[in-house]
């Protein structure tokens, strides 16, 4: 293998697939890169075998291709060194079965590489039934719920987000059984049911890497999913289990909807935030009557705070509920307008939060019981 | 005590004070400041035991002054209270003699107070002579030494910065025993003869207190040293102790100078430190033979790098050192000029860095023995 390449072309790809390797692992081969140059250009791969990524620079882009090839080397190590290297045509030469020769001007490198047998066989074929999303629609929704998923391995199907289609309507659901986060995406066409659960690590991930225009497809297969965008191919493993039916938690009437400002919320809950103590598990309450809210909270050796809304409509019954102030500042971060909707069933029922002009996102919070 | 001020004001010279509370402090007191309200305006101080710092708020910036007291209250939720208030006007009543009342338009506070009789007399009474410093000069000549300093307090005089003032020259001086970092700044007047020690860790918290402009007045004590700029008094305790004699170890003459070019030495030695292994003692190489220096490492199992740089002048000398790339990266650093000197008594002596263009730092790294 020969090459000759522009330092920022191939760190802009090195960029993408360093991020498939963990830093964490302790199987070599897993923590290597591996360099394919064909015909129709060079492709880049790694993976930490619970997610694949590969990157593609077409031979256009290349300045000299002379010598075709693979090799299998340290990601870390390849990285750094072309990332240090300055912006000119960058040579990479293959000197004997196990060794690389990377050189500009004035720079010489020598690198062992790692047998290329040993690197994972990766299958980035696509089927034919691909989902077209606008990247940035996908960015926004997953901003918009991934924070719910949950961290413990103890319940392996929350560590992810439920990807469920039904006709033309995506719906993705993530929830650590505290809280819940749920996004609607209308499809441009009709597509086959699916109910797949998406680790949450690699969904952020690949929310990373994109772009702010342009397109995703998306293809399902039964263990794994594929994420196409520019030149890249992204696998993710799926999670087995069945994720839980969440619609039926989250009621469709409410006792009471109350209307006020997102901005005034949020500042006031953050701020009585200060006095609460989330170790120990100290709430934020929020009475209401009428059109008046109060957010409180205290620790009895520091002190209290109280601060006042005005809501923009008249509750008719007398509200006072407790909740964490975490999670409540969370829910009310993925909203991006002037007016949220509180639906409330019962000071002891889930919070349901809306934006109160359209319905494709739900947050709901578990009350917490403070006597 | 009762007083109404504005939010951004107050915060500001929180964001100084807050900088006196250490957050492993396990004495509360020690994680408070003091508010105190005297005719010519409002004084906040704080401490740690190992830096006090006090800063100054004078009456006619202030909105309202009903009754002059003073309270002693938890730094952090003061701190953090008064930031996330909108920047509106703030009130804070004493309430009771132990706590206090703070609030805006539609938030209300309560904090409970320390007793102000705990709280550590601090004596930020000055001295007449004092030497006065440009922020910036000062600010620029800690970055250039700081690094230097040790970090084990197996040594304590070495964690400290060495300020030495003979006539009308100022010297500080920093080393951890392996490298040393030295600067020059020629005074305004004629000072009488000083030569102490400052906690490192002191001395970098006042640096980044300091804006772009003005003037730092120092007052030398005994025991402990005074900082005086804008509004802001800061005491630092001083290390007891004798620091080294390092005039002797800095040779005046040398066998070779080298003269290069900063940036190409900087981008040299930084890629070749991808192939060393700080843990295991693994040190840069530079060989030297006429005009062409080679910069080389490696770790035998990933693989090894070569750098070209072609000096400004001829070496009659064959030479050939080892030393840390980190401390050659760090020394390097230090400089913002075209053109470096260094300064070359023998494989196995000090390496001298200076600016090529004038003499006032000096950066000294010990080579590495590699037989």
């Amino acid at each position: 293998m020969n090459i000759v390449i522009k330092q920022r072309l191939l760190l802009e790809h090195l960029n993408y697939v360093i991020k498939g390797i963990s830093n964490k692992n302790l199987i070599p081969i897993l923590g290597c890169i591996k360099f394919s140059l064909e015909k129709d250009g060079l492709y880049l791969m790694s993976t930490d075998n619970d997610i694949a990524i590969k990157s593609f620079i077409p031979n256009n882009q290349i300045e000299k291709i002379e010598v075709l090839g693979e090799f299998v080397v340290s990601g870390k190590y390849i990285y750094e060194i072309i990332r240090k290297l300055p912006n000119e045509l960058i040579t990479i030469e293959e000197i004997v079965d196990s060794k690389i020769f990377i050189s500009t001007e004035n720079s010489k490198f020598n690198l062992n590489c790692n047998l290329i047998a040993d690197f994972p066989n990766l299958d980035f074929e696509e089927n034919k039934n691909s989902i077209a999303l606008d990247v940035l629609v996908f960015k926004k929704m997953i901003n918009q719920i991934i924070f719910a998923t949950s961290t413990q391995e103890s319940r392996p199907v929350l560590t992810g987000i439920n990807f469920k289609i039904e006709s033309n309507i995506l719906e993705c659901t993530a929830t650590d059984s505290y809280r819940l986060a749920k996004k609607t995406i209308e499809l441009d066409g009709e597509y086959e049911n699916v109910n797949i659960i998406i680790p949450a690590k690699n969904i952020l991930e690949i929310s990373k890497m994109l772009s702010e225009t342009g397109t995703l497809s998306i293809h399902i297969f039964n263990n794994k999913i594929i994420f196409n965008f520019d030149n890249i191919k992204v696998i993710s493993r799926l999670i087995n289990g069945t994720f839980p039916d969440t619609n039926k938690l989250i009621p469709i009437d409410s006792k009471e909807n109350i209307i006020l400002n997102l901005n005034s919320l949020y500042e006031a809950v953050d701020r009585a935030s200060l006095l609460t103590n989330e170790t120990e598990k100290n709430p934020v309450k929020i009475k209401i009557e009428k059109n008046l809210l109060i957010v409180s909270s205290n620790i009895p050796e520091i002190g209290n705070v109280e601060e006042k809304i005005i809501i923009n409509n008249e509750i008719s019954t007398s509200i006072e509920i407790a909740f964490s102030a975490k999670y409540m500042l969370d829910a009310l971060k993925a909203f991006a307008c002037e007016e949220i909707k509180i639906l409330y069933n019962g000071d002891l029922k889930p919070l349901i939060i809306k934006n109160n002009e359209e319905d494709t996102l739900t947050q709901l919070i578990l009350p917490i019981r403070t006597y």
